[in-house]
């Protein structure tokens, strides 16, 4: 849901006409200022042609491309690859916004475990989850690695709602069982944890039916919540279905502390989720903000992959993590709103604070640490995509890959200066395009993202920007 | 100008109706869920009622406002302050957005001074500034302090778009007679710098002709810009027409250390501007991220004002500036979005991020580093209005003050989650007033700025939001 109602399942062969740009690398965008994208039936990229304004000569390369719709960029905007958030609390997004004035583990348990709770509700769950995608969706998130809740329904119902929206999920129903989550809020025990994560791996995995839209996703919230054992089964489960798993770590000072008195025997936090089976290349860690030299050396060993959570790490006074060590280490990385950790649902908000909170760690850590604005952007698309497994599909404007793209709308400002304010950015026709998209990396927002497409299917429109 | 023409100047009685907010002290918003604020006809708050929902209990009791004209708010949002920027440059509201790689003295030669010396065309400064003025007012800014360009007709052409358009704005002609300043972007001399300076003032006080809306301002850029006489000169200027200044003090490391190279006979960065008289209670002083405690001492002794612009401080690498140590010397301090060093336009986005920055400075300093959003909101509009001298006009609602102020409009989730998107705050019903202003504190925008009033004029309305 968007502005405008989505269109149905059946594609018709699509040319995406203007500029486009994406990443080539983690230093460099691939600008293409006359482009043209073919998209297939089955939503598909089928080609890419660079310097062409000409549909004529599209065409006649083409040949069965004649009846193809045609949607072009109608201003100074640009194709984009669809954001990526590697890490989203669903059921939180009832509270984003709703700051605490403490850390994590109060917080958990004055904002977050009594929101959660109250998601068994399925007209709730739906009002919160319904938004949630919609807004995730207008921001130009195409894909979003979900924690539901510990509730089965609600959890199955968050995956409907993706399917029905068009959004590309991970669901992940969280797992708690042990006695340090509230007496209100947990699993009744490890057995229940096991039974209830199968229920929701079988849900998902056949609503879906091989659409490739909404897949399940192994969920132990964070070591002090769950038992060892049971976090050894979930590897089980993980291992058995070949499915990606998610989970926190080293986030917060407290909540490190807290891990080491409940696991006294091993070596460091990583080393719980490793000796678990739980820290393997299928496994999202998001935060890693105070991760010790012994964890970081495991985590590219065991190559786990990395969730940046900027926002919310400010937000709750976590940390500034530091991204270009854990990069230059060769570990995979994406961003994460961490909603409602992250009081913002936009992914292009996590890439303005990705970099502003680089070079807050470049005061202590010097130059080298400060992030570009084209490596945020590598790590809201193509990042993401690697840290879910999906870099073949998604995350860049490749043939064969999936169109899971937004169209940027840049507007330009007329001569006199005035006009309506519809959207955030201001063009005023003497930038360059690194400028251009600058503008529209920090002072861009959903007004910007004139439409979504998740595998060549529309999921959200402006209405103001007729396609 | 905003989305609708602005109201005529003739004003009518009018009563403000519904819940308000504003700030109590640093520590504490004046939270009014049913409140009635008169307006005379010359803009001022004639009476503000309390508990209050019944307007014929407020026709009876101010019997001379039956005819009065009544604005109610609609939603679940309230009317607020307007916003106070203390320190904006309208020219490079044209590069707003684009951030350099590098830091303060490269990104001056590379985007600042090119774009500021292009706007002595006068088509152009206009195409640029009001939009900034639109822009800014959209963002509830009802009073700014702006620096213009060197230009004289540039920045009397500010001057007349701030009176035409209705927003408070300081008019500073950008003073530079150093050397430093690039050949093609300086004042000939210290006689011209001087002369033009007094011509500023005078044609700005003209314009205005007692209508407290446009003001000028003494502008020495920063000290490596002026021969030291000629900040002298400045502030015997400053001094006969009892008006404000402003200027750049401590942002960088790069500056600091010229200014220690280019003044070897004077304490400190502080005490240049100390010796030319500048130090004084009508000085706004912008940045001071890295001041040493002499410097502190020195300011706080001169009384001279801090204007704190955390977007701008870490986009372009500068620092964290030490807030909460400002604050607790007693310093009066207000919020700025320097822009373009900072990208934003709006306040807002400066409230959030004075917050994000002071955790990242509680890293170091420890937990009472920690800003709240109450302690943000009180800078942005009681704080700045100390900042530019105005505290006993604006900046809140008391009987006496002007009416500068916004109407914060929240919506509401419908049960089922869906509808459209049209501002960026959810609010579902549940929350608290805290929690609500903080949902808007934190992921608010313009949209939820649905009228800004300037001294009881309708300076901006959203069309979507009829009054």
């Amino acid at each position: 849901m968007g502005d405008l109602p989505v269109s149905a399942n059946l594609l018709r062969k699509t040319i995406y006409l203007g500029a486009f740009v994406h990443s080539k690398s983690l230093q460099e965008l691939d600008i293409c200022e006359n482009g043209a994208i073919g998209v297939d039936e089955g939503g598909k990229i089928a080609f890419v042609e660079r310097g062409v304004d000409d549909l004529d000569l599209i065409f006649k390369r083409h040949q069965t491309w004649a009846a193809a719709t045609v949607i072009k960029v109608k201003d100074q905007g640009f194709f984009f690859p669809g954001f990526i958030d590697t890490h989203i609390h669903a059921p939180q997004y009832g509270n984003a916004g709703i700051v605490s004035k403490s850390t994590l583990l109060d917080w958990l348990n004055t904002y977050t475990f009594p929101m959660e709770a109250s998601l068994s509700d399925l007209a709730k769950a739906r009002r919160v989850y319904a938004r949630c995608i919609s807004r995730t969706l207008a921001h130009g998130t195409t894909t979003a690695a979900y924690y539901a809740t510990i509730d089965v329904a609600a959890t199955n119902l968050l995956a409907d709602l993706c399917l029905e929206k068009g959004q590309r999920a991970f669901i992940g129903r969280v797992c708690m069982d042990s006695d340090l989550s509230p007496e209100w809020y947990r699993d009744e025990s490890s057995a229940d944890t096991i039974r209830k994560s199968k229920e929701v791996v079988e849900y998902v995995k056949k609503v879906d039916g091989g659409k490739g839209i909404v897949a399940p996703i192994i969920t132990p919230r964070f070591a002090p919540s769950c038992h060892h054992d049971t976090m050894c089964e979930l590897a089980k489960i993980q291992k058995d279905n070949g499915i990606l798993a998610q989970t926190h770590i080293s986030e917060n000072v407290g909540e490190i502390q807290l891990v080491k008195e409940l696991f006294p025997d091993f070596d460091h936090y990583a080393d719980v989720y490793d000796k678990a089976g739980l820290l393997n290349s299928k496994m999202i860690l998001a935060h890693a903000v105070h991760l010790t030299e012994a964890e970081k050396t495991l985590i590219k060993q065991r190559d786990a992959k990395i969730s940046h959570c900027p926002v919310s790490n400010s937000a709750l006074t976590s940390g500034a993590a530091p991204v270009r060590d854990l990069l230059d280490r060769g570990i995979t990385m994406g961003l994460g709103t961490d909603v409602s950790g992250g009081y913002s649902p936009s992914i292009l908000e996590v890439v303005r604070q990705t970099i502003l909170v680089s070079r807050h760690r470049s005061f202590e850590d010097g130059e080298a640490a400060k992030l570009a604005t084209e490596e945020a952007l590598y790590l809201a698309t193509r990042g993401g995509a690697k840290v879910v497994g999906l870099e073949d599909r998604i995350g860049a404007f490749e043939v064969g890959m999936d169109w899971d793209a937004q169209l940027i709308s840049l507007a330009a400002v007329p001569a006199d200066g005035e006009q309506e304010l519809d959207t955030p950015v201001d063009i005023y026709g003497w930038e360059s395009w690194e400028d251009r998209i600058g503008k529209w990396a920090y002072n861009g927002d959903d007004r910007n993202t004139a439409a979504v497409w998740v595998k060549g299917r529309l999921v959200h429109q402006r209405k103001s920007y007729g396609l």
